[in-house]
């Protein structure tokens, strides 16, 4: 491994510098993505292992980056489970079956990753092969409560009326499809380790509409079955939800060996709450990256110091980078990263 | 005054029992409203004085309500501000001449509530002689950060990238222009004070889109301006923002009587954090009013018992009543927290 900061931040070794990467730093705000994107389809892209990998390695090329991840959606596993995914002109997902009954819960199955997303496998193969030991590659699935919640709204939400009616109305039903889809969660993440993803993070998007009681009960459990079982597999596991700032030390109860945290909190509090027994990613506001370079680099410097010098600080924004972020800003958070840390 | 339960609860004065209304308790959820809203706008309906009092009043009709709030829109202020406002046809807001520039700024006006909102001053005395001392009335408004928002961005907004890119990239010009909103605030919440409203609320809906230090910064003093400014007028005033849970230390200091929370942070933990001098208003999950009762009453409960017996709680939603809340399940809220408040 050319570049091993980032697992040994992962594992709360010291690191000769304080290792950065972006959620969603594939993407549209660069024009070589653009230049593919125009003529295919996201799905497209995902499912083709040789255009995955290619747009995985743009922003490896093109930044300092000491991470890469697989370029993939967190609702590839969904055609597996029997549901009927698309993806409209705005990019928004729109699932023409959403499950609501108990029949339709029965009917979701668990996928087998060798089948069900062989081009997500060979995609991994091939980027580990290019990336030969550069940096580490992150594997990626959406967190139990996530999946739920697009599987049974059928499109992006503002309540989660359906989500909670469920809940609330019939928890049995609830548990048997959210054990279900953890155990989808399960395999997909282990073939990933299995094709060599060097670390997975679990994305919780959208668990931040639950209370604390609800998280507790209808999330958090799931999310601890999906990390007890994969953490057999020996790599470091990430744990991000957004918009969980209130109930961090819940979060913590989910596991794993790095706790995500968003911009809405600020690091060194975070860190406090988590413990120092975990090691700790984040948490620029993306929207920062819209601003002049020399706040950037004044924020940039503001979380390392709350971070403190203690080991096991990945540095990263609080959440995807956003459409339209100046390329250059990009950059001026990953060189100021290692600037500020001593690279 | 028929119940000043709500009054003596603002004032953290023991009540007979446990006060309760509900934010957006007039609106489409109700079929008495819908009926109105059929031969009528949004906009129509609120500058209309007859209409918006009679929209006022049907959940007070409907419901065993501790208090009224004011028939309304947080953007209503915008027009005498010399900025328009339209309603599309899903009720979203949008903005023609959003304010982006210090040119733009500059042109923001001041607005004179008797010229620029005569109608809303005339809803309220019409709506305070119907009540004739039944429940008390409240009156509101956005708090400046909110309105900056909309002004800004010019629609409901995702990331608030127009906003933040201001705030980063000429702080001076921001705070020019949130001065000058705050004024707003402050001679629209003092005329409805002067008109009859008995206690005001602030509405701070998208400030959660801060960061705790960007929200010290930005947002925080020119709220604790308002207040500040408001409260010489001697009405109750309560202090209510969204997904800012993590750091009510902050929203605290803004002031107010009372602190509304959503639902993102348990009742106990959250006055805690804010400090007993306090009241608090909250904050039952808006979406559970889709469950089933028997769960709707057993978590009126646990936030009453959470309320601990202080004086000073007023029961509310964590956020506005959704479209297509059963109206069943609205009355089975307000009369829990009645019968498990000893009422």
């Amino acid at each position: 491994m050319g570049n091993d900061t980032f697992l040994k931040a992962c594992r709360r070794q010291p690191a000769e510098y304080t290792p950065v990467w972006l959620m969603r730093q594939a993407g549209r705000y660069m024009k070589e993505y653009m230049a593919i994107r125009e003529k295919h389809s996201f799905l497209e892209m995902c499912r083709n292992p040789e255009l995955a990998c290619e747009v995985t390695l743009q922003p490896i090329r093109a930044f300092d980056l000491d991470a890469a991840i697989i370029f993939a959606d967190i609702l590839l596993p969904l055609e597996g489970m029997g549901i009927d995914l698309e993806f409209a002109k705005n990019e928004g997902p729109v699932i023409s079956n959403p499950v609501r009954t108990r029949k339709d819960i029965d009917a979701v199955r668990v996928i087998n990753p060798a089948e069900d997303v062989p081009y997500l496998i060979k995609a991994i193969q091939m980027v580990r092969k290019e990336l030969n030991g550069k940096v580490p590659l992150i594997g990626f699935s959406g967190a139990p409560f996530t999946l739920a919640s697009y599987i049974i709204e059928g499109e992006g939400s503002r309540n989660y009326v359906h989500t909670k009616k469920l809940m609330y109305e019939d928890p049995e039903s609830w548990k048997v499809l959210m054990d279900k889809i953890a155990d989808v969660v399960i395999v997909y993440l282990e073939a990933q380790a299995d094709a060599g993803a060097q670390v997975l993070q679990l994305f919780d998007s959208w668990v931040g509409c639950l209370g604390p009681d609800d998280f507790k009960k209808f999330a958090l459990p799931y999310t601890k079955k999906v990390i007890d079982a994969v953490k057999k597999k020996g790599v470091p596991i990430i744990n991000f939800g957004t918009n969980t700032g209130t109930y961090l030390d819940l979060v913590r109860q989910g596991g794993g060996d790095v706790i995500g945290v968003d911009w809405r909190v600020r690091l060194d509090d975070a860190w406090k709450t988590i413990g120092y027994e975990h090691a700790i990613q984040g948490n620029l506001d993306p929207v920062v990256l819209f601003g002049p370079v020399k706040e950037i680099r004044r924020r940039v410097k503001e979380i390392i110091d709350m971070a403190g010098g203690h080991a096991g600080h990945i540095f990263n924004l609080g959440h995807g980078i956003v459409l339209g972020t100046p390329v250059d800003n990009v950059r001026a958070v990953v060189d100021s990263v290692h600037e500020f840390s001593g690279k």
